[in-house]
């Protein structure tokens, strides 16, 4: 006996491994894309123009990096690992194909936050360049990027446990006017960031809520300390830079590959700078103290990770959300499908892996929109306008302004007031005010809407009407709910359908009423009204019959139920009788629980046709028998 | 020319004038109720019955009075105040006609925290009645009042402003499920408050999260401290309440005044108590200090308002959620109706003034549900035994959860768990809870609701089949969409209409593929596909139509048109024809501008029928001129 039961237990066993097996296999594919698509690289037929296009995207992701290495306030040095570590990772868990992970203008102002706020520029930091650190660089440079690298480790662990949430089947709540809005505004915040380097102007960091336009203050209040100069090359460098941009756009069509106008333009722009020989030299002279190979790994300072919660939290939703974007507007033009759960994985990953590698933190930045592929300028300005012009991508979503206005005017409104709660105080806020807002709309929209087909109505009753006419004139009227019954229309519904009833009794019966009543009374003696009203009942002169299609009420809920049974309720007062056709059975079942109608079981029908053929049987019925069943 | 003007001005002017006039007039009888029923009155009728129901419910107030003081922790005294001037502002202000308004036991309950908390009941306190006060009271005494007071005024001020705002509309947000988990909640919080006067025991004030739980674990610590006495005391009142209000149910129906059971109860448990002779002489004997006529108007105590801000929002919402159920309940039963923004006047104004006069805060308690007629009875755990039976009609409640399980699971567990909130922590962090949770749970059935109606889609189908078969193998299916196409279900509303359609050509394509391709390629030889797949397209063998009705797309956002874009942009690369029937204006005019299609205008039509003569007219002229049109 125990023998056979062990061979059985055996047999289970066995099967719930291989089943087990083949599930974790499942997972692993699922959890590594890389997995999918790696075997099936075709290396003949793409390693080239992949190789081309790669290394166009190494030169475009170390200018970016340099750059928003100098926005998220650390040394430039730290760009460089930036833009490397993530992408690796994100290659082996990501989904977006077209997607380069990377330093990411939106969470490098976000992480700068916290590391002005932890590690203030003073004036005495700046001066001495100890040296004494890792890797060559000051206690101070090694402080801020300690600093930066716990903002992406937390923002990491924040992401990964919404992977593990599986919070990421929550992004419909994400409209794509939001998003908009969102990064708009943050776009809005960097160039506000760039300002101060665009006129060459020295300006305390300002940040918190409304700091947008107390740095707008600051700048019109020193108006006088602008630098003509610094603002002239600004000004050049930008239009320069759009007009590469649109050079790049125009050849991009005719040949493939769009490397040497990217040659052209570093070599161009270092010379100028050499010979204009202007007085900042920060930029790309201090990468020499690259060490060689990677840096040995090093955690990120733990003991700040609560301090930089906020921040966490901006650069694990505006990261996500802004690459989210990126990624499934390539999937859909690419026609392939991005997981969102595990997006959040892959942007997890990549920020707690680099954070043990002196990253800042990353998101997902598509060549073509964020940053130029320039730079090799030598100037904060120019790199500032590097900045500026690379965001050109998300400022132009001013544009989708005018769309949403034809389209949608709520959705619009929502756009404007996500993008100055995002301006006003954080791109966090302003997401988080974006989706509230959507939410309310919608369920401020539900008991506004129509919850009836009135058309079908119409339609249908004539039909029905052709039908009976020879044998009655007993009303029968159809009516199909295309929404789910829900607390939200439940009151809406109610009155609808009350409305609908009445109006059209009372278009129906004024012209011919004494003659329906005589005809009526002749041919339907059960119904207990007489013509001269004084039963209580509204229509006492003609028995009606309403058949409610449940074919569209796709789910309910306790409040849809009982307005259903109400009616049901009402109607019988009336006595006009109410048919249910097309329900599902847990619709069935709450309808006759919720009214006590467990033995009323003739009210359910499986189709309208089943309905009016019962309606006309018991018509018959009724005119034989003279019983009178509502 | 100024003449002219200036009458024309006069004009004006009295047209306002007499518009603001009727206006103004129209507004004062929505908001005093009182004018519209009060000239309406027919004294004759009913003055003799109302008189009867009055008094019977001025002995059930001034008792409930009496017990719902003690349960907010003021002198009784005050009870008596807060049963008469809230009933007289409510009988002018409020719209429920079978709402006795007064001291209520949910919200004295919740005054009765900042009274404690505020005003504690030290030991010398209790001892000490120097009767120094305005009534004849002590300071102790007054003090606590004014805590209530105050929180009788904040509250009412709460709900005034709630008016003003309009929140009234939004009251469709309490469904029943939330109101009857958070009364209950609060009941069950009102009898545990009494549990120490139930069984004699002497316990200290508890309240604050959780404070439901430690009342029963010091319960259970020190269960030796229970005086047997006052517990046989408690369940004999308790069974002889709960006998007596059966007997009073019983009695009702068959005649219709009720008084002479009250009288005999009262007069039965004074002697009882008289009898019994206990130790605590606590309950009416104190009442024979009350002072001939109303007390001089004192406002409440203004430097604590910020103290009580929690209450305040407690009773707030509290009270006005209750007392709306009730008049919600009885406006349904006697066929009126009950304006949510006008009772939130009411029931602010019924708090606001009477908290001049040393009134308790107040709410709505239908005569039958709270509180029952009796009392008299000396002891604190008599008055317990009344307060806790009075709740009965709340308790009781928890029957409705068989309901919910039948009719709704999800109700039901947002009933429990709301109820679990309402324990743990207060009854206006149950009622939130349950909103944000009933909303949540909306927005969560939305992505998985279904859009499309099939049956129509396979009924209709057919029809169109055997119309056009003679012609052609066109195939036409006619799809309604039954939603509101919103970011919610945009993406299953797209899922579902790509399956449907591929779905419907892997059932109809494999049996006749080749007899079809052959008759589609001689006939149709536009659709620029041959038999054997060369071609991109899924379907090349067959050129279809899909026509969409949008009879049931009540609204939209911006995610929803763009979805529907997508579609089109979809089929149009499968060769498929796409269009729109039973479009409103605005949508159209979404559509157009969404997807730049302002020249396609042959996509939209007035009905069904419509657009499937145009596919029939378009198939016939494309047999004749070769010329394809998608």
């Amino acid at each position: 006996m125990t023998g056979v039961k062990r061979k059985k237990n055996n047999v289970v066993w066995r099967k719930i491994n291989s089943f087990h097996c083949a599930d974790f296999k499942q997972w692993c594919l699922r959890r590594l894309p890389i997995l999918e698509w790696a075997p099936c690289y075709n290396l003949k037929e793409n390693l080239i123009p992949d190789t081309v296009s790669g290394i166009m995207l190494a030169v475009q992701q170390v200018t970016q990096g340099l750059a928003f290495a100098i926005l998220s306030s650390v040394h430039p040095v730290f760009g460089l690992y930036g833009s490397l570590f993530p992408a690796i990772i994100y290659a082996i868990f990501g989904m977006g194909r077209h997607v380069a992970t990377g330093t990411f203008a939106l969470t490098s102002l976000i992480s700068a936050n916290a590391v002005e706020r932890l590690v203030p520029q003073t004036s005495q930091n700046f001066t001495t360049y100890s040296n004494s650190g890792v890797l060559g660089l000051s206690d101070f440079e090694m402080q801020r990027i300690g600093v930066a690298a716990a903002v992406s480790f937390l923002g990491g662990i924040i992401q990964i446990a919404m992977f593990v949430l599986q919070l990421g089947s929550a992004t419909f709540l994400l409209t794509e006017p939001v998003i908009s809005a969102m990064t708009t505004g943050a776009a809005t915040h960097v160039v506000t960031s760039q300002v101060k380097y665009l006129l060459g102007m020295k300006m305390p960091y300002i940040s918190g809520p409304l700091g947008f336009f107390y740095i707008y203050a600051y700048v019109f209040e020193n108006i006088k300390s602008v630098q003509l100069e610094a603002l002239l090359l600004s000004l050049l460098s930008i239009v320069v830079l759009v007009l590469v941009k649109e050079l790049n756009e125009q050849f991009k069509r005719k040949i493939k590959v769009v490397l040497p106008v990217d040659l052209v333009l570093i070599i161009a722009a270092s010379f100028a700078c050499y010979f204009a020989n202007m007085e900042y030299t920060y930029g790309l002279d201090v990468v020499g103290h690259i060490p060689d190979g990677i840096p040995s790994p090093k955690a990120p300072s733990m003991n700040i990770l609560s301090e930089v919660v906020t921040e966490a939290f901006g650069v694990a939703l505006v990261g996500y959300v802004a690459s989210l974007a990126l990624a499934q507007g390539s999937a859909k033009k690419f026609k392939y499908s991005v997981d969102d759960n595990q997006e959040f994985l892959a942007h997890g990953l990549s920020n707690v892996i680099p954070s043990f590698f002196f990253c800042i933190p990353s998101a997902a930045a598509m060549g073509r929109t964020a940053g130029l592929y320039s730079t090799g300028s030598k100037t904060q300005c120019v790199l500032a306008s590097i900045i500026v012009v690379g965001l050109k991508g998300m400022l132009i979503q001013f544009r989708d302004l005018k769309k949403y206005w034809n389209v949608d005017k709520i959705d619009w409104s929502i756009w404007v007031s996500t993008y100055i709660f995002t301006i006003c105080f954080a791109a966090n806020v302003g997401l988080l005010f974006g989706v509230v807002c959507t939410i309310a709309v919608v369920i401020a929209r539900f008991p506004r809407a129509k919850t009836l087909n009135l058309t079908n109505l119409n339609e249908m009753e004539y039909k029905v009407k052709t039908e009976v006419e020879g044998e009655s004139l007993q009303q029968v009227k159809i009516i199909s709910i295309n929404n789910p019954l829900v607390f939200l229309n439940a009151k809406k519904f109610h009155a609808d359908l009350m409305n609908t009833i009445q109006k059209e009794n009372a278009n129906n019966q004024p012209p011919d009423d004494i003659n329906k009543c005589e005809q009526n009374t002749l041919l339907n003696s059960t119904s207990n009204g007489t013509c001269n009203g004084e039963t209580p009942q509204p229509y006492p002169n003609e028995k009606c019959s309403v058949i409610l299609d449940c074919i569209g009420l796709t789910f309910f809920d306790y409040t849809g139920v009982s307005t259903l049974v109400q009616v049901y309720m009402d109607f019988k007062s009336q006595n006009i009788d109410f048919l249910l056709a097309n329900c599902t059975a847990s619709l069935k079942k709450a309808v006759q629980y919720c009214g006590h109608l467990e033995s009323d079981k003739h009210i359910f029908f499986e189709s309208v046709s089943a309905a009016i053929g019962a309606i006309h049987l018991n018509k018959n019925l009724s005119k034989f028998s003279d019983h009178s069943e509502v």
